[in-house]
């Protein structure tokens, strides 16, 4: 194990009021797949996050929810759009056609952030049968790159899709620390916005493991339930992910562990700013920074600090900070600069 | 939740030993994916159970575990046989079909248990292109019946399926207490017995989550990695499973949770047989036990103890048995019949 | 090429008329891809012979006609049950789970031919998230065993899909067969007795290539020609099938092609029926017939008349009349044996 | 149906030759599926035409020989990367993530022309479980641009797939107008410049309907025949395709063919090329002209000659010529400009 790491926020462990949960919740016997009484609440819970109106389901994993999500709306001849660097995109060994057998549509973009301009030119070759019909629109809220969409791009984004018969999926792995900058509900971010589905995450920001699916369009995903199974991804013991998820909505867990991590990141970013050998290349918009470090000396931080290239031709990092990153570390970590 | 369930293995929670590898493995930070010091020493643990040249591979869910070790040695023009009581048949909800678009050829068995005899026939359509070709058998170790294979009928079809140019595949949820109740290695039943590929069970035998894709023909499963992350089985914090996984196999946790569920189920079949009303229909090979209780009380017992209705017409019911069962459960349950 | 052949209704080349339609449409330049006035005509045509709300689309083989119509109705959670005999089941090397990921269902049947008791039980899975949801009944009109369902079986099928949130597929690769040996339009066995759609075969009958996919729930069937597409089964020079499908229309050619090789395997049954080393078993319904050989001289005549043996155990085997099939050819064959 | 048409070269019928041996096939019995001499005969000369050491199989359309070729090589977890232009990523309706559930990387280029520098910046991923693994390239020869690739440049592009554990696939719609167009063999284009597999096509230059699949690799192919039955290109009257194939390889009719229409695309640029208010923004390497026409009279011209507008916002148009197209068509359209 690592004292230290600005590699990734699933390089973190559990938040103890999690653990403290599980713990909890290991007594006696309880009825497998979700129909237990801890499960029903938790659903209870999200729904009530999100103002009502919608349906939710707990899966294990980020790529499993977004597979899932994506899967439940589309079929093999339409098409997901998205930016080039979206995590369905690049990071999950081509799960989304592994699922949906659908086209993905990636488009490059300067910042992670889809526009609806750039997405009018690939919608011209609609209704011709030679050709994937794009029926979805997904969007990483924060983005890969940090960065982050207001309540207001997500409205303009999700008015264009229904326009257009699509519909709007957010991959919320990081939504906590979307919501958690933007100092908003997650509900105005999402359902209030016009979002048709998102994945909501939990392991990256104090879960042990966790995920959910939450439908604003209920009457659309009726076959949820079965999609999930037939993916791997419902699982036995579900007491246990939705005890996480109790204490995770309990008193905002999930928006305090979301803004110390973003304040570390933005503290990391105040202190490298200071220095003459770094460049910040992007703002730190949430928990992601994105910089040039001095060429010399940046083998020997990876090995101790663990974070990653991002761009090596120019020397680029990312760190990452989340729920458990310390000032100290960042202190540490910025004097050995 | 319950206070007594003979419903499933999976109604029970977390086994104390394991919950305590959980916590320690909380501290710090680690690599993410398996990359990770605990993972490492996991899987070479898991190595040496099964007496090396094999590679293991953890994952999340059982239904996972089988499809990812199916779908890495056949393609969609081929087929598995399987008992049709098999789980990967009837409670995967289509998995298997979903990620290999392969054919399924269920068998009907009266234990659940295949036969090379019974496969013989169903072989004849090889080399023409119109048929799927039969390129896997999979059973299921101990079966959905509570039955079991012996090393040698396991041998038998490991013998016939490479004769057929067919792999082997065991799904073995419960091959914990398929060893247990044998008294023998795992290894015995598995890779010494000719099987290609396995999935090794722990959810069900007292983990709180994780299970092992263990491959007894290497060379021919290099693509693991990557099925796996595209079948969303990819756990980022990977320590917390391969922590309970080391304590798992450790002073044999394994065998001695799958002996006490045998045990448990062994006590409640000598306590059924000695009741007049109650007919036991399979003997207790392991830690199911299947038996015909009298219709009239039928619906109160299941209210009470939680087990499922396996045979409407002749009320026949399972009841299973777990780590975590105690004899005096059994002894309140009996008296009540 | 063989003089002779009761092998297959394939054996056989292309109806003269259906050649000279093909030879006539061969001048100028067409629009590709269907959007030509010879393929406006033919589909009208075709939706007239069906009594008109429906919609139809040109594929070019029987198992394309299959899976792409029943993939149109079916998601990869759900199911297709069907009898073991079923082409889809045996005799497309997984097509539909190819294209469906859906689980199928066989039934095992005495004769071929599905009826909704044989179903009835396997519906009690529904609705939980463990089991794939059948979705789908369908069936082979006529059967691969020769035997027909009348208007009424089949209404009954119907009305208990319906009943059950169900739709009926009719595989119709010998449908005219069908209703010319009932006497009958093709639309009372197909639409008026409530199937949803049907493959609707034409290269068996006489044609050089082309099958239909008939809706009768246009409504529900609107993706069909991206379906198409995607599944390579978009021909792009579509007037070339579409002649032929009007002249297969035009004053019944496909009823009297079917009528003459029904008539001529009736012939065969009867001039057989008088043989005493002969034992017909399975009366010729339409233009298969299914008997038991001396099993001295079936191989040479095999090798003569090019059938397959169906029940290698009792030495039944298979003969197959069809359009291009003579009087004097059979009384040769008869006369043989 | 048209007395012009510039619109594609699958807007024209059959040539005479081949309508003649199709007619000349039409007599007695076959067995079906390829099993009858003249598909033996076929494929041999297919054989010899490359050179021997290879293997072919005929299939219906063009969409069915790349999805069948593709995923007869590649697994759902690897990639294929291609001209972002190509027929596979964009006019296939998603035929191929349907078939193989891999992922497309597609690559701008100028003028559909795959470069390995164009390449190489994408196999970084290479090795990392969370990425599709890039197994292969997949080029068109001729291009949807009317480009050419020298068999120098697709030695190359083999040498560097090869180099990376790559397979390089040729979608040959009109690989013998390329071949024409250099004054070379097929094999000198294909077999002997490195390419594994192609797609050779037939229904663009002259055939009825017929297209084949060529393996140089035909040791790792042997699954092909599987393949094409499960995506629903097995054609049971094949004698028919073989019969087109004979005649189309016989005397070089495939190259006299695609030399007319190259001809005859060359005397459309040259006449064009005198016009003033036309612009030819491509040279017309094979048989498709792309040139810039004057914009108040394009819609009238489209209806009359119906070719197809390629970039709207400079009014591009697309001139494609063919087996049949004639010189004073050719001149009827330049006076009319």
């Amino acid at each position: 194990m690592y004292p230290i790491s600005f590699g990734s926020d699933n390089h973190s462990g559990v938040h103890p009021n999690i653990m403290q949960a599980i713990i909890e919740a290991n007594h006696g016997y309880a009825p497998a797949y979700g129909d237990d009484p801890l499960t029903h609440k938790a659903l209870e819970k999200l729904q009530e996050l999100f103002g009502g109106d919608c349906e939710a389901w707990f899966v294990l994993t980020g790529t499993g929810a977004n597979v899932i999500a994506l899967q439940s709306l589309i079929s093999s001849w339409q098409a997901v759009i998205c930016p080039a660097s979206a995590h369905i995109n690049v990071d999950e060994c081509g799960a989304l056609q592994k699922f949906t057998q659908a086209r993905i549509q990636p488009v490059d973009t300067p910042d992670g952030k889809l526009k609806p301009e750039m997405i009018e030119s690939r919608l011209q070759g609609n209704r011709d049968q030679h050709h994937s019909q794009i029926r979805m629109i997904s969007i990483s809220q924060s983005t890969e790159y940090g960065s982050l969409y207001t309540a207001d791009e997500i409205r303009e984004l999700a008015v264009f899709a229904h326009a257009h018969e699509m519909y709007l999926h957010i991959d919320g792995a990081r939504m906590a620390n979307a919501a958690a900058a933007l100092n908003c509900s997650l509900a105005s971010i999402t359902k209030d916005a016009g979002a048709d589905i998102i994945s909501f995450g939990g392991t990256k920001n104090g879960l042990l493991f966790g995920e959910a699916i939450v439908s604003f369009r209920p009457e659309l995903t009726q076959a949820m339930k079965y999609y999930r199974k037939q993916a791997t991804q419902l699982y036995s013991k579900m007491r246990f992910i939705s005890a996480q998820f109790l204490t995770y909505l309990q008193d905002d867990l999930w928006k305090s562990n979301a803004q110390h991590a973003n304040r570390m990141c933005k503290y990391l970013e105040e202190q490298l700013a200071k220095k003459d050998n770094v460049t910040i290349t992007m703002p730190a918009a949430v928990n992601a920074l994105f910089c040039i470090l001095p060429k010399a000396i940046t083998p020997q931080l990876m090995e101790k600090y663990h974070f990653y290239l991002w761009n090596e031709s120019r020397n680029e990092v990312r760190l990452m900070c989340g729920f458990y990153t310390k000032a100290e570390d960042v202190d540490t970590f910025v004097r050995e600069i």
